[in-house]
């Protein structure tokens, strides 16, 4: 652990000597900071299964990066054919994408490389220069992600006041993402501008991404943090601890229902009884105006044993007892107080304004 | 564990033969049914601080059990003399209440067996008719307790239809009492009557009893049981699959404020959102007419490694963060539909309702 709380590094970086795609392992978090070079396709394509880098803009980064370091060694084999060139992309694309099947921004990132090298190839682009082409690619990606979670940031912190108290639920933050955050964003950008907060991370059961990673990057920024057991948070709020409720959102309705990690809809129940504003901190990216509403997003079910035996050195239930481990669940729009995007802040009406902003 | 979930035992029992205090050990739970003899007051004050026995009521009737083997022992070691007996039998009392300093219902039991000694000695009865007289108090506790149990069986199982879902939240069952328990009190009545429930278990941060044990005895009674997470309580509500959520209660105020394990107060406010009913089930014992309102119950806020590393093979929070660690919340009166006694179900107004019932 390092306690000397030093701002943490990117979450995903690019190595361009190397070349090599530099991750925090963040299966070693909270007990460990390890920062680990990743030279092959299978090595990076092992870290994405294994979860050493996760969270939906991380893994797009890192991808973007993964294809280029897949391009670069292409070249280094000494192929100069840009059918080629192409046909062996073409292959560590889909080699990684299967390394988690349903993560979107893995495969949008895979693609847009792909694209790019495909368009650039089209119009006559040598092997060698279309490298340097997909270098500067998975950088803009990389860039983009940082100055979207940094205006959602920006854009979060005008609801904030110095020194108020904030709950956040799962890791929606610079872990999430390659710098910032979206949920956290406005948190370290209210650091980088001297600005101090007391957050309560719910620990978020089963995986504990609370308690092990969006403590862990506040604890790094100096933040005043306080782990509590997710059945907590109605007491944190009643004792007037808590001024705002910002998470993150896996998926968001044309509506403004948003779907997220299991037990963000509780959160939200408890701040409208309590009279707290709960915002949603997403990229527009994560708006899919084709679900009219959050009705239509699917709750995927996980394995019994997250649950019961997972971190544990024992199992903690009965043999004999069902399980139910909803990995997320949607808040309705009536619980969202506003929506806080790269592009600016949503309020009610949704449906109205998230059209209004996606037109931009 | 036991998979032919044939009924439990008693969790409290008196084996009068040995003599001894006979226990589950629930330490052992979920992975272990063991049962334990106790015939030394050591052994006994060691298993209440341990926590092989937990639960207010199955703790008070295992004290008075113990002050019963207390009296049987002295009586074995030759003493006759009526002064020295009260005297020995008042520091084996002072002895068994240190085990565990703010238990209410031991220090109640304890004072009960040793008043009951007193008040026969004083009227002229002998050392060893005083100890038939204690086996006779301590068998009376427990019969109290199991009449009261299954008299807050019988009045609950009257808000609920066979087959229904049901919430409940850590364990108020009845490996807290002897036999039956408060909150799953009605559910165990209801299963002596050939009704089914799909009863949905709260996991219950940080110490886990909704996992361990309420949905080991739910099981073991043969019911339709569930773990969840406690962040999952709310996506389950939404999903049509509780018709009623009934809890436990450690302290209730004249007003019907019902402080509770942590966590409970979340769980009324989700069940008013979905309108479901929410039932605290708890013997009259429980009930302080002395407090007004909940505001003046205290909040004992426990040791930090229960959040952050009990049952965990690895610490799973980064030193620096701090932990809240609320033993207790308290549910608002507002918040609950109705309190299920043994000599009756109390609803709104409560202040009214709550003196009447104390009356009787």
């Amino acid at each position: 652990m390092n306690n000397t709380f030093t701002k943490l590094p990117d979450t995903v970086m690019l190595d361009e000597a190397a070349p090599a795609l530099v991750i925090i392992d963040q299966t070693l978090l909270p007990t460990e900071l390890r920062l680990i070079s990743l030279y092959s396709l299978s090595e990076i394509w092992d870290a994405i299964k294994k979860l050493k880098v996760r969270g939906a803009p991380a893994i797009g980064v890192a991808a973007g990066i993964a294809l280029y370091l897949a391009s670069h060694a292409i070249l280094q084999k000494g192929v100069t054919d840009t059918t080629q060139f192409l046909d062996m992309l073409r292959a560590d694309k889909d080699y990684l994408a299967s390394s988690r099947p349903t993560a979107v921004n893995l495969f949008w990132a895979l693609e847009r490389m792909y694209k790019t090298a495909l368009s650039f190839i089209e119009n006559g682009g040598t092997v060698t220069a279309c490298v340097d082409r997909l270098l500067a690619e998975c950088k803009a990606i990389r860039d983009e992600d940082i100055a979207s979670s940094k205006a959602i940031g920006e854009n979060g912190l005008s609801l904030l006041t110095d020194g108020c108290g904030i709950l956040t639920h799962c890791n929606a933050g610079q872990l999430a993402t390659v710098r910032y955050g979206t949920a956290l964003a406005p948190i370290h950008v209210g650091r980088e501008k001297g600005m101090s907060f007391k957050v309560y991370c719910d620990e978020t059961r089963p995986l504990l991404q609370g308690a092990r990673l969006s403590a862990y990057e506040l604890v790094c920024d100096g933040v005043d943090t306080t782990v509590i057991c997710d059945n907590m948070a109605s007491q944190v709020m009643k004792d007037g601890r808590i001024q705002a409720v910002i998470v993150g959102a896996d998926r968001i309705a044309a509506n403004g229902d948003a779907a997220n990690k299991i037990g963000t809809s509780g959160v939200a129940i408890l701040a409208k009884y309590y009279g707290i504003p709960f915002y949603v901190a997403a990229p527009t990216s994560t708006i899919d105006v084709t679900l009219k509403s959050g009705e239509l997003i699917p709750i995927e079910q996980r394995k019994a044993d997250e649950v019961t035996e997972m971190w544990y050195e024992t199992r903690m239930a009965p043999e004999g007892a069902n399980v139910f481990n909803p990995a997320f669940d949607v808040t309705p729009n009536e619980l969202i107080t506003a929506i806080i995007t790269e592009r600016g802040i949503i309020k009610p009406n949704y449906t109205e304004n998230i059209a209004k902003i996606m037109e931009k």
